[in-house]
């Protein structure tokens, strides 16, 4: 029941993330001067990117991605909401921030756990975890023709998706998956808030 | 019988596409005055590009670009001509268009039918048709440091692959595979034509 | 015995390549002015990037860069060095194409033979050999917005490997895979120590 009730929860992060990072892959074909294809395109790469990159790595089936409807319908969902409004001003900046570092932890969490699932070790779990997190933004970044961000003179992005990575490795090969999954989200956002509000 | 001429007639018009987009491919080269391995490259990524994309996400099996040998042959045949003539001049501004826009809707079908067969669901089914037609120019785009032209500032494209694909999936769900794969060549190559002729 | 020693020499040669593969991405992060975060991801595809190519195109498992912790053991090592010591000067330039050659013949060598052994033609295993020596670096190329030099205004790069592979390819498939192996690594490397120095 407990159990369900997290599962539940976790879905309901791992959504909102593709959703935010979907608009914020709007704003960016905004600023291209794409089409609308160009809009879905980027919120399909900004919010899924990540994942795909991870199960094509796995090779273990298509990517969930492609087999649960709702990602692709959020993705879309969040592309037509940034195509009819330019989501700019105080509200976006303070809320983005805040959903896109809880994406990082709980996209953290899933591309580990579910690397060490089909049977890989802690070291590629931990590289995949990572992947899964800061995948999807840094494809974009290439598509747009930028060194990805996530690479340099950017505050702490990806080494808070390896944090988060390392705490759900070391409690799931430890007996505490469940502990591990919320640990590691916890871990991985609240290090992300506060590398960016100090600076790092 | 009539089944087999349809499939026979199906392949001749995926090989032509492949062997006109290789020589696109061969062109881009030349432009970027690249070596013969460039216009091999560029060729290959042109002519096959989104179909190896479309098998590396449904993740079945090695793609068929590197199982049968004819549409490697096709692609190197086309970006030897590319090489060894510079491909101009009116006849190819008068054929290219026909060709690509043939290529677009057989593409998209057969991705969409591919994606089908394996299991997923009409939404992927439409993405991965899509996919299939237009990535391997987008793949072009973004070794060649485009932001994919598909993306914007091109008349009507990807619409057309979408509209095919959604076609076949219509059909095909309903109980008329073989209608669908025809008439979803037909719309996508239909409406690629009108699009550009009118200049959409 | 032999067999075993044979096994053992490849497998070194393949991890040295790894090594200076992954110093070189180092060099690239530097000059780019990356973090140590930018460091590691450019080793890694440096390194690592053509064999998980091949991995993904083979579709035969996860890609074996991680399955077996020596690669990305040894690409983390070469991202340190470079990290902490700009790795330039005489000896550099003196080890590292000598290194390069020695890694592009065994990549090709070892990408054709698994192609091979999971049941693709001569085509297809020549293609694969080729990408798994160039590959890695086209796509590190392509990160940093260049053309990836592959492609053109290089001596003799991808045709070594394409060398090398075809000769993996006929020893094998005439029944001598050992022989192929040796041949195919000596003439990859070899003939592209000559076109460097001869400046072809």
């Amino acid at each position: 029941m407990q159990q369900d009730g997290l599962s539940e929860l976790f879905r309901i992060l791992d959504l909102t993330g593709v959703f935010a990072n979907a608009i914020l892959g709007g704003l960016i074909a905004r600023k291209e001067r794409l089409d609308p294809i160009g809009f879905v395109t980027f919120a399909v790469l900004s919010g899924l990117g990540g994942g795909i990159l991870r199960d094509i790595l796995l090779q273990h089936g298509p990517p969930v991605a492609l087999r649960d409807y709702a990602y692709l319908l959020t993705a879309f969902a969040g592309a037509a909401i940034s195509y009819l409004a330019n989501v700019r001003g105080p509200v976006w900046e303070r809320v983005w921030p805040v959903i896109d570092a809880i994406a990082l932890g709980t996209w953290a969490a899933a591309g580990a756990q579910k690397s060490l699932s089909v049977g890989l070790g802690w070291l590629p779990a931990i590289l995949l975890g990572t992947i899964t997190a800061v995948g999807g933004g840094a494809i974009r970044d290439i598509v747009t023709r930028r060194v990805p961000t996530v690479l340099g003179g950017n505050t702490l992005y990806a080494t808070c998706a390896i944090v988060a990575s390392v705490v759900l490795v070391t409690c799931t090969e430890n007996g505490y998956p469940t502990t591990g999954l919320v640990a590691s989200t916890i871990t991985g956002a609240g290090l992300c808030l506060v590398a960016r509000w100090r600076g790092w």
